[in-house]
């Protein structure tokens, strides 16, 4: 899981990432960093002190002979699933957690970052740059969620608030049609190599594949308006047992963050309020919708192996594309022991695989090995369609 | 519901307590002014905004000729209940209103209250004061719930955060003990006179009471201990039928924002974690509790006739004192037409009368007649008990 | 409580009321003894098993010296509420009891029959006679949600099933209208006498009421059906609130048991789907209907003082009238030590009182001073609205 | 899908799978056929009415010209999901169906079969023959459910009944010990053949394993004990994240039906109370118990795909064997039109696959490639584990 990037590149990458967090903090009020409207959405704030925590609580405090903790309770305030680490504050009261301030948690990144440099100078073990390795990819996908979790705080504002003028994320349009052919055969699946890769894309394992063909593009808003405009969501056949009672019991119609104004759709963008564009790319949709649009067209979701054989054929990274496979372990998956092995092996269960990256995936965090993974009702990330016939 | 004090001293009035909502909000900082970690709590800025909105909707809007609003959007932010007026923001949501920040809402604040200042100046009618009369009862009440709802989102922080070192509101002793007889006969009820009185106080009536004695002083932390200690959270016998299933479906053992801390209790109060003292008056227990309570002791709460009979002898006001009177309209009792009317009528229904006052309630605010009402299960608020044999 | 009626006549009460639960039930066949669709609602065979239970549990087995219970374990199947008695077959799974089978329970309802009529014709002691009179007015009332339970459990099934053809108990017409003024002053309140009554009957106390006038009729279907089509249950401003939130959640939009089938209303009684008689009085409302309808007239709901000071003026019987107070205790009322005194008191708190009686009541349960309670959303028992001015 | 059976083994097989669901309910009462105490458990009237139901609107209704149905409600009444053929009744409701009685439901099945023999002696169609086999199939799955929903039934009755004292079924223990090794290489899934299989069989197609080991026999009773008094229950570690939050809400310490007295652990059985044989094969545990003992054990639960590589050399059959594969769509799964094709598909999402048979399963229903599938939570049916290293 460690890959072989010299250390300077390692500090440097420390401090780059560190910085991307801050900078994408910059439109925020100390108001914005708080607020938790739902169990799955944590405060900006929150994101900044649980990554600094990372490093000191796996690095510092282990690694460094006579590290003084920033203050005594933020490992208990910060930590996040990790439960072989004391008690945890409870996932859900993560918006009551007005203390410390914004300032003091940007304190706490300072006094972090510093005494991270200072041991990335001083030429660490090999043990310790796989544990910042990993700091920097965890804080990378902190910074994903910071966003896609901002975008639904605002979302909830009845005068939607503009994050950022310039940062719609969701007009993407260039794409190549067609269906790419993948022959039948035996293809291997999952990481190897010398860079860096969470536990779940490991092993590396043989699959064997039947032929299919996968579309070169994702599907876009108009498709989807059509799939609407069609009845998709009143027709019952179209959709899981499970994405039925969804739909009727939650009076889903439509993808997230839209809404229809006077005879036209808009969406909710963190540039605020913008009309739907037909040939961008559907976004902030659950699988269940996924899904059905795919029955609706006559064709399927592909599934992770799949995809995963196609990926370096195809052009990807505008979303995280719905995959029809759950998300279990690979040949020989072994949970670490200690608190780090706790990282992804526990929620091996009723998820689906998301592949890809989406416009909100920090830069050189994609992967085509790469397992995201969320239940089936997810739609606050940017999540889109490929379809297999 | 108009009482008769002169414009000049409305002018001032208004003016202090406006000022008083600020002062409350001195120790916090901004992040402080955004949580809503349950339905029943408010965030301190929406406090300030809703009771700025109150005189902007309810008086400037209609009696200001040209009066121009602050917002377009903040009357749909900022009101409450009143579905009369339009949509309103959904109640359980206020917390992820980051936007318009504090600054925003003081601003807010300064411009209502030049118009309003200048309003009052100019010999503004009758129906004018009666309604900026209410505006400053309401504003009065959300000073009381700002400083509760504070102090249960603080709560919730592990590291119990200081609101004022000074003012932890809960050790209050100094209570005169013997009972107090009042004789059979017929006694008036409710707000008769020309000062101010909500609605449902209205309108002054007979009732009958048999004799009973009343308890001159309201029940201790220990007293309650020896409850506690008594079994009195596991014995069935002792608890009403909904209480009973509270106490074990919530688990509760103990009143709210008590800890054991090695075999000794302490309380979390606005100024942090402090020990319980024996002879300081009972705070934050439910109805469940405090009958509970009383049915333990072989006695019983006062009904709210009872409590007013006997209150001119008696000393009130360091708690909110449950009654096992339910909140239920006075005879004559009418709805106002329109959105004041929405006050108090709409949740007549399964609450219970509190009567007195609390060391959260600001001066001047209270009143012998004086209607407080919460569903049962209500702790957050400084509610005791007081015994009737 | 009790009744100086001498011993004979409790015999042949005993012998009459317990005919006539086994009357109720010979419509049905074994399958229909079963099912406990709502918590609310006991199955028929509980129900003649719990009030055999009652006379068992709390005469046969203390007073008689060498009786030996029918069943070992029928104490823990059969209870209620009771929890002085031991554990208790939990109330939502009284649907799962299948055996004993329903012979099993005539069979001992035969033998606990035979037990008693033993013993009260062996001239029991009056602590006896006691709980024999209270036993027979425990069967009434089951006897009433007997056929209230199972017209809920019937309606279920889509083949709408019919009791007996001749048992619609809705189209009572035969009202007298007008209105009927009582006057200001002291009105004596609650039970007194050497017949039977309930502990919450008592004492008699006094109460002022200020002058009123309630209606001689009840409401009728035709008049609620103006009430309806006048948009009553799509505004706002005739509901309390938790009545509004219950309309907009549970979807409420007639009566229950009412439909519409092609244009014309029925409903579905006992004797199956029939139409709606315009002149019938209303029935299957809930107290949150009949606060709306009683305000959509500009009226009110009378107090359950005032229904008692005006009832021996007035026709009463065909409906449990709503009345707008709250179940508490009178004044002096202790609950009972031991498992009878759970009978009412653990039950004071968040439910309503309806008084008079319903065409399901046995004859002769009825009373003057009898207040029956449940929680302001039942609508599977007779209840019907009287209004005041 | 159609086997190549001829006909007149198609009556044969017909009349006895029809009489075998008569002989699973000779111990019945009327009043037995009619509880639903949880929606996943279906009273045996239902099972009864259901599988009839099948035969009458798939095959009768459509295929015999002049057939009469034997009540218009009955197809309303009693399929399931199907919602493809109009309304159904609400699935949670059907304990609330007494009428039609039970001899009415026997009437039924009377008349489906003679119209049926009557068909099948005719020389059918293979179009008819093909849903003839479903049907008996269908009806199959439906006599395990019978009774493991039975069983569930009585399980909530406090006085234990007994459905059939030679039938407990779970002290099966005839287990051969040690490991099978399986090597690497490509396998062939899914059924393929002459025979009857369902669609979620289809189509036969390669996959490559590598190698593993996997167990001869079942985890016993005294293996599971050993667990759970080496704190198994208890420890977060051994769980997966949804597994451990079951755990503490459910508060979950031992499989279902099984019950500690006086030091013996004993379990509910279709037989009464017996006392747990050490080396019997474990029943009733969820996936989450299966994972969370594989992983204490320090090895895993078997894929779908490796326990069909494997099955043919070793034995199987007397528990469902919870694998660790989703249940998804084979390659090439197609829904068939209309309702016959909601059979399978719609369920495939956030399920999991188990293997074999159980006691329970009728003889000749089961097969290497069955493919069984419930939520990670289920416990009534008759499940078991089986390791993997």
């Amino acid at each position: 899981m460690i890959s072989e990037t010299t250390p300077p590149d390692f500090l440097q990458k420390f401090i780059e990432t560190r910085a991307y967090s801050v900078t994408l903090c910059e439109p925020l009020n100390a108001e914005d960093y708080i607020p938790q409207p739902r169990d799955f959405a944590s405060p900006p704030k929150w994101h900044l002190a649980h990554t600094t925590w990372f490093f000191e609580e796996m690095i510092l405090s282990k690694y460094v002979a006579d590290y003084i903790v920033f203050h005594p309770k933020f490992s208990f305030l910060f930590n996040s699933y990790y439960q072989t680490i004391g008690d945890r504050a409870v996932r859900a009261e993560r918006g009551a957690i007005t203390r410390p301030n914004v300032d003091e948690v940007y304190a706490y990144r300072d006094y972090v970052n510093e005494h991270m440099c200072r041991l990335l100078t001083a030429k660490p073990s090999q043990a310790v740059l796989a544990l910042v390795e990993l700091g920097i990819h965890h804080e990378q996908q902190h910074q994903e969620l910071l966003l896609t979790d901002l975008k639904h705080t605002f979302s909830l504002n009845p005068i939607f608030p503009v994050y950022r003028t310039d940062f719609n994320l969701v007009d993407t349009v260039n794409q190549t049609d067609g269906w790419l052919r993948i022959e039948e055969g035996l293809y291997e699946i999952g990481y190897e190599g010398d860079g860096f890769c969470f536990d779940n894309e490991l092993g590396k394992h043989t699959v064997f594949l039947p032929s299919f063909e996968i579309s070169k593009s994702l599907v876009t808003n108009g498709a989807f308006i059509e799939f609407m405009e069609d009845g998709g969501y009143e027709t019952f056949s179209y959709w899981l047992d499970k994405g039925w009672t969804w739909v009727r019991e939650q009076q889903i119609s439509r993808p997230l963050y839209w809404y229809k104004i006077e005879g036209k759709w808009y969406h909710y963008t963190l540039a605020g309020l913008v009309p739907v564009k037909m040939d961008a790319i559907l976004s902030h949709i659950s699988f269940y919708e996924a899904h059905a649009f795919a029955t609706w067209k006559g064709m399927r979701l592909p599934t992770e192996f799949e995809w995963e054989a196609a990926a370096s054929k195809m052009n990807w990274g505008q979303r995280w594309e719905w995959t029809y496979s759950a998300y279990l372990p690979y040949p020989g998956f072994k949970i670490d022991d200690g608190a780090v092995g706790e990282y992804n092996g526990k929620f091996m269960l009723d998820q689906l695989v998301l592949r890809g990256s989406s416009v909100a995936t920090p830069a050189g965090h994609e992967r085509i090995t790469y397992r995201n993974f969320f239940p089936a009702n997810t739609r606050w990330q940017f999540n889109g369609i490929r379809l297999v016939k």
